[in-house]
């Protein structure tokens, strides 16, 4: 049973520490949301599994990690300047604003109060600010909308120092921010979000190819995670809705309990982007199309001794998007015989925040305590493991259901005699007792696929 | 030994794919770098190593992913808007821009034309942007200068929501920007650059002891990853060079090509933040010294029944630094008996980015071949290998060396026989024959301290 709606995961995700609004103590920054100790556990996971997926389980990918703040002629060049806009509507009367793309066609007054609107006027998305002392139209810099550009830009340094031949694609994760006009549904739509982009580099003639095989992979990688195949969905954006550099883009969707949205987007993004980054040659009236870059970006095919530029396919993944759709799947109620239902949050162990939470059966009773403490320092060195003391054994179990930790391990009396311990497993409540010395073993077998250290 | 120079430094990073200046085809982005395939591993592992040590190491610590945005009250009370600034002065000649606290005192001409200099004027070091498509007052906001306050504005829903009592702290790594007029060395001061801060929240009281114990605690940690004691020492910053909110700062300074150089600050902040972010009582005349805050911070103490604003000790890290101290400490060059001599790169085999490369002795016999990839892929489950081809085996050791992958794995025609690989120590160029089926078990029992998965 995925959430009944969105409430229900923001209100769990506050209370038990997983998103807080930003600010919130200063009323809050609208739509901007900070990671709680359980969050950024669960944020990390995801993050890590992606970079594992996509740069050490293959051959041919690189990782990157560019800096937010980057040079003007980037945005000018990569057409964000120009074209990355939305169109605005004023309502002369009770000057709130709109999307015009968002309204009625044809909306001549305004939808909250019946005033008269604007023409639409556009507005660029991007947050502009200032590098350096002064303040001037020399000095300006854009915080990325968009990690991808981080990565053409990179590309003669990574391909040189990496000695890479085609294909090849280098991977990044990293913040941006869009100056949206409407935001919401939590964190699936917020001003400064997360990205995990790929750059896939590989020759003309193969992108169609390689553009099906990175949708399949893709695709593959959420039914890992634990996505269920009926709320995830393959969208074909037609033609008239691509954008000005894309040949063919697929969205990923995800069923929230708004609806069908876009998860993942992949884009066959042609040669246009590092086309548009070269060094262009001289036309016919001695001008050049691109003026600022110094390096000629076309790969040079040793074989049939020719140079052109590289098309990409870009598989594009927003992390904040990819936590809410996990927290969605996994939240269900189980009846506990006892009136309310128990809240579990059934999250592939690998993601859970917490592996395994270490309970004394007694708090009062030093020896249960201090073993306790001791299993929980020993399971620390090869899993994330908790001590929890906080409350009554029922209630503990109850935190850590709710919380996604598959597996409680409880210390008592026995313990004390035969170096055992109750695990309790999450998805069946089943109890099983295990001895110390094999705990750490028992438990990876069952949270990791591998064990992985990097 | 240690690098000589930073500019050694800066040409390895280029050449092997550590950092690359920011938006370089375009003339690069002053004082801004991209960490590329090699350095986003060393810089991830830095990181990782961090948060085990002072998270999951620890029961008494969480940790926080706070947005880079915030809201501008937290910058009002925080005090920064009042006093994060540095002093300017132009020169009214040549127009060029200087920290008049980095002149001579007294200095009343430009030192570079001679030319009249203004008097300073004070300059906010935040930078400042605009959330929502109108530029004015009311929307401005700031991308934080620290990560800090983050944790701070946090510090209640934290508390609450994980049950937590003093003392206990609250871990966050993230990315912060500061204006800087004056940057320099490499990546050691950027204007956007990483930041591992701790807040650890105790009694007023123990502050002080809290404040020893950690100084005690990051030195440790330092040494632990493989820096020199000769090369690493504790600064107390005396009382008239402290910040406005420290009662007491002890700086970690690394000796780097360029000098002493300070590399995380511990600072007693006492109750300065919490008590500032507070919803404050009215004083006799009606007022609030914090207008805005609707949470009061204070703590209450179950047993003496009192409230109190918990003290504050704060270890806080720049990850670029550490970084940089980590490839200056590893750089070394040995002598091949060859000529030129050998740059070989010491990291601590658990931070770097490769942990073992598997090479085939001959690329054009394919039974090799193809055994040296599925003995990556088998690796690969474990730890972090590639497979490299793209030279003899003497040029692929030496450029693994340069990387500092602490073991190579040669397949040669033995392997097609018994199934053994030999494996090349990079500090002691000694190999051994060991058995593939045994080599992850053998490589992991030399990197890691122990088998960490999260």
């Amino acid at each position: 049973m995925p959430a009944p709606d969105l409430n229900t995961i923001v209100s769990l995700c506050k209370r038990r520490g997983f998103l807080f609004q930003s600010s919130e103590i200063y009323g809050g920054l609208e739509s901007t949301w900070d990671y709680g100790p359980l969050g950024v556990e669960l944020k990390n996971n995801v993050k890590r599994d992606w970079w594992r997926a996509n740069v050490y389980d293959r051959d041919d990918m690189e990782g990157l990690d560019a800096a937010i703040l980057m040079k003007r002629e980037v945005w000018l060049y990569s057409g964000h300047e120009k074209t990355f806009h939305d169109p605005l509507v004023d309502c002369k009367k009770c000057r709130k604003r709109f999307r015009a793309d968002l309204l009625e066609p044809g909306t001549g007054t305004c939808p909250e109060c019946g005033g008269e609107l604007t023409e639409p006027r556009q507005f660029n998305l991007m947050f502009r600010t200032h590098m350096g002392p002064v303040e001037e139209e020399g000095s300006r810099v854009y915080l990325r909308p968009e990690t991808a550009q981080g990565i053409f830009v990179n590309y003669a340094n990574v391909q040189t120092s990496m000695r890479r031949k085609l294909p090849f694609g280098i991977a990044q994760i990293g913040k941006a921010f869009r100056n949206e006009i409407v935001t919401g549904s939590f964190i699936f739509r917020t001003r400064e979000f997360e990205q995990m982009e790929i750059e896939y580099f590989c020759k003309p003639g193969e992108d169609e190819k390689v553009h099906n095989q990175w949708v399949e992979q893709r695709m593959k990688w959420y039914l890992e995670l634990g996505i269920s195949s009926d709320r995830i969905r393959l969208y074909n954006v037609p033609k008239e809705d691509l954008a000005h550099y894309s040949k063919a883009t697929v969205d990923i969707e995800y069923r929230y309990p708004m609806g069908w949205s876009e998860i993942e987007g992949i884009a066959n993004r042609t040669d246009f982007d590092l086309a548009s980054h070269s060094k262009s040659p001289k036309d016919n009236e001695g001008k050049r199309k691109n003026r600022h870059s110094n390096v000629d970006l076309t790969y040079f095919d040793p074989e049939k001794k020719e140079h052109f530029f590289p098309y990409v396919v870009e598989p594009s993944a927003g992390v904040d998007r990819i936590v809410l759709a996990l927290l969605c799947e996994a939240y269900g109620e189980r009846d506990t015989g006892k009136g309310r239902p128990r809240v579990v949050l059934s999250l592939n162990p690998s993601l859970a925040p917490i592996k395994a939470a270490v309970l004394p059966l007694k708090r009062n009773e030093p020896r249960i305590v201090q073993k306790a403490k001791s299993v929980k320092k020993r399971l620390s060195a090869s899993l994330r493991a908790v001590y929890d003391d906080t409350g009554g054994i029922g209630k503990l179990y109850a935190r850590q259901d709710e919380i996604g930790t598959p597996f409680c391990c409880t210390v008592d009396f026995q313990t004390l005699e035969d170096d055992t311990v109750t695990v309790r497993d999450r998805d069946t409540w089943e109890q099983t007792r295990v001895s110390v010395e094999k705990l750490s073993l028992y438990l990876s077998d069952r949270i990791f696929k591998a064990g992985y250290s990097t």
